[in-house]
C-alpha cells in the first residue's frame, strides 16, 4: 500500500454527546514515554488513579478503578459480575442506554423486567416499586441511566435507592454522561455500583471506564456460583491486579492511564463543585440562547442533563444539513437524535473542557447563522445575547 | 485529597515481555486534538488503519480491525463470538497464554479438550489430530498461541491449519507477541481468525487488539443460534460501525486509533521484511551474548521467538534482585518467569521499537555487571562482545 501522510485531524470543537474536548495539559500526559504495567513507578500511579475516583464519585469503596475499555465496557463490567444466570434484574428504559443495559443483563441469563418511560422522561420509582413487587421471587438489581445520553434526562437516584434496597436489591447506575459534570455521590446515595467513561465530562480521551462497588456488591462477586461470563472483565481476577496482590492479569492502557490521573488531577484543581457550577451555568446559559432563537429544549428543565441538552429541531430545519454545515464551516460537533428522536432533536453537550462560554457563544452564533440561511426566523444575535444575560446571571435559576 | 506532583514517569527500556517503548513519533500522533468517532475524518483513519492491518497481518480479509480493549480483549473477542454453549474447542496449552484461552472458551459454554505440551515446547499437529479424532463429535475450532509470551517459544502454524481444516475445524492463532515481529501469514497459512495487541512488535501504547476473520469465520458468526454473550466484543454489531453502515455501537479510543495509525505507518516505512529480519538479527545476537556469559536459553534455537527470549536463571543469581537491579540503577525492565517456570526464567524482550542494537548492548553489559556482583563468574564484556560479532555476522545463522 502507499505511504500515507502526517496524522493532521481537523481542529474541531466537540460539543456532541462525547467525546469532549481534552484539555492540553491531558494531551500531553499522554505522549510520556511508557512504563510496565507492574513498574513500581506505574503501581503509583495506579494508586493515584484509584484515590482520584473516589473523589469524584464521592465513595470510599475500595474496589474503584478504571476498566480498560470505554463506558459499555463499564456497564458490561458491572452487569456481567453481579449477575449470574437465572437471576431477576429491573432495568429502566428511558433512552438507548438502558435499552443496553436490558440487552447485555439478557445476555448474562437474567431475567429481564423492564421499567418504560418514554425517550426524556424519567423513571419513576412507584413503577420500580412495582416491577419489584410483581417480579414472582427476589430480584438481584434494579439498574438506571442517571444521565441519559440519548435523551439529556437526568433521573433522581436516592428514592430508587430506597425502593431497591427496602426490596433486597442492590442499585446500579450509569453515570456515563454525569460523571465529573453532574452531582455524582454514590456513597451519600447509597449506589452500589456505578460505572463511567473517561470521554465525557472528565474531558479524558475515549478507552477506560471508571466503576466503583461498594461492600454490598462485592459480596455478591464472592457469593457467585457461576464463573463470570467474561474473562477479560472479570472483576475478581482484575481486582487483584488493583490490590495488594499486584497480581497480573492483562497489561493495563499505560498511556491512557497517564491521562486520565491528569484529567482527574485537573478536576482537583478547579475544584468539583466549582467544575459542577460550571456545568449548570453554560448549560442555562445554552438554553437560554437556543429559547431566544425560537428553539425549544426536549426535556423539563426539571430534569434537564446540565451537560447535553437536547433541544428539537424546528420544522423546517434541515436536521444532518445543519450538522454538517456547523462541522465544516465552524469545526463544531453536535449530535444527532437517536431511535425514535432520531431527525426530532439535536444534542449539544457542555462536556468538560468543551464546557466553556466561549464555546457556547459560538455556537449559539453558528447555529444562528447556518438555520437563517435556511430560511427559519431566527433573529441574529438573539441567542448569544440572551446566554450572554443567563451567564450574567449566575445562571443559578 | 492533596495535590498531586506534575506526571513523571522515570526513563524506561522496556525489554520485558511487553509493553515495549514506543517511537517518539507514536508519542506524539497520541497527543494530537480529538476528533468525534462519527466524524468523517476518523472514519477515513479507520479506514487507514484497517488498511495498514490487513498489510501487518498479510490477508485480504473484510473483517480486520482493532478491539477496544488490550490483547486479552482480542483472544475474548474471537472466541466469545465464535463459540456457543455446547461446541467442542480443542485448545493447544503450553504456557499461560494457551490456559487463557481455555479458560475463557470454557466460560463460553464450550467443551473444551486440551492438548498440553511442557511450557517451553510447541503443540505437535499429530496430538492436535488425535484429540481431533477422540473428541466424540465435531469441533468448533482449534485454538494455539504462535508466539508463547510465557515461555518464548515461537509455534508453527502452517500444519495445525491443515489437521483443523481436514476435521472441519476453524483455526485460531494468539499473534499478541508475533505480530510486527515474526512472520504472521493469515492468508498465506490459512489461518481463520488470529488476534494481537498492540503494545508488543506493533510498539504501540497498550489498550488495542487487532483482529482478523476470514470468511469462514464470518460465516460462523451469521450463523450462530445464541446471541453472543458480551455485548461489548459482539463482532456482528461492532463491524456495521467498521464497514459501510457505520453504526454507532461504542465510542471507539480515539488516541489510541492515532497511534496505532502511526505505529503502523512505521512499520510501512521501515518495510515488514526488514523489520522481521531486525528482530531476528537482535534475538540472535542477545542469545549469542547471553550463551557467551555461561547462561543458556530456555527454548531450542528450532522454536525460539526472535521477540522474547526465555533464558535459565542461572544457579545461585536471585531472580527478583537482578530484576530490581536492572530497573534501579539501568532503568531496564525485563520480565521474571510466569506459572512453573517463576523463578526459573528472565523473559527478555526485543520488541518493536526496543529492539535495537544499543539496547541490547547496553542489557549485556548490566546484567553482567549485576550478576558478577552476586558472585556469578560471567567474564566481563563477553557478551556484548559476542552479540557484536553475532551482530556483524547478520544474525541470520
Amino acid at each position: 500500500m502507499s505511504q500515507l501522510t502526517d496524522l493532521s485531524p481537523p481542529p474541531r470543537i466537540l460539543m456532541g454527546p462525547g467525546p469532549s474536548d481534552v484539555d492540553p495539559r491531558v494531551l500531553r500526559a499522554l505522549s510520556a514515554p511508557l512504563l510496565g504495567h507492574l513498574d513500581p513507578a506505574f503501581l503509583e500511579i495506579m494508586n493515584e488513579v484509584m484515590e482520584l475516583l473516589r473523589h469524584v464519585f464521592r465513595t470510599g469503596n475500595r474496589v474503584t478503578f478504571p476498566v480498560s475499555g470505554t463506558g459499555s465496557a463499564g456497564m458490561e463490567t458491572v452487569l456481567v459480575n453481579l449477575l449470574e444466570p437465572g437471576d431477576r434484574a429491573v432495568v429502566g428504559v428511558n433512552g438507548l442506554f438502558g435499552q443496553r443495559m436490558a440487552d447485555i443483563a439478557g445476555r448474562c441469563g437474567a431475567e429481564v423486567i423492564v421499567v418504560e418511560a418514554a425517550w426524556g422522561d424519567v423513571i419513576a420509582p412507584e413503577a420500580v416499586e412495582e416491577a419489584l413487587e410483581r417480579s414472582g421471587g427476589p430480584v438481584k438489581l434494579v439498574a438506571v441511566v442517571h444521565a441519559e445520553t440519548s435523551t439529556g434526562a437526568l433521573q433522581p437516584i436516592e428514592p430508587l435507592a430506597e425502593v431497591a434496597h427496602r426490596a433486597g436489591a442492590l442499585l446500579v447506575v450509569d453515570c456515563v454522561t454525569s460523571l465529573g459534570g453532574c452531582e455524582v455521590a454514590v456513597d451519600a446515595w447509597d449506589v452500589d455500583a456505578a460505572y463511567s467513561g473517561t470521554q465525557k465530562c472528565l474531558s479524558c480521551p475515549p478507552g477506560l471506564a471508571p466503576v466503583t462497588l461498594n461492600r454490598r456488591a462485592e459480596e455478591i462477586l464472592r457469593a457467585r456460583r457461576h464463573p463470570v461470563q467474561s474473562w477479560y472483565l472479570d472483576l475478581t481476577m482484575i481486582t487483584s491486579y488493583w490490590g495488594q496482590e499486584r497480581f497480573y492479569h492483562h497489561t493495563a492502557p499505560i498511556s491512557m492511564m497517564y491521562a486520565l490521573r491528569e484529567a482527574l488531577r485537573l478536576i482537583l484543581e478547579e475544584g468539583l463543585d466549582n467544575r459542577l457550577r460550571r456545568h449548570r451555568l453554560a448549560s442555562a446559559a445554552l438554553v437560554a440562547g437556543l429559547e431566544a432563537m425560537g428553539l425549544e429544549a426536549h426535556v423539563p428543565v426539571a430534569r434537564r442533563l446540565p451537560t447535553l441538552t437536547a433541544v428539537k429541531i424546528p420544522a423546517g430545519a434541515d436536521d444532518a444539513g445543519t450538522r454538517r454545515a456547523l462541522l465544516r464551516e465552524f469545526g463544531i460537533e453536535i449530535g444527532g437524535g437517536l431511535g425514535p428522536l432520531k431527525g426530532k432533536i439535536w444534542r449539544i453537550g457542555t462536556m468538560g473542557y468543551s464546557c466553556q462560554r466561549k464555546n457556547v457563544f459560538l455556537l449559539l452564533t453558528a447555529l444562528e447563522s447556518v438555520l437563517s440561511r435556511q430560511g427559519l426566523p431566527v433573529g441574529p444575535g438573539a441567542g448569544p445575547a440572551a446566554a450572554a444575560v443567563a451567564y450574567a446571571a449566575g445562571g443559578e435559576a
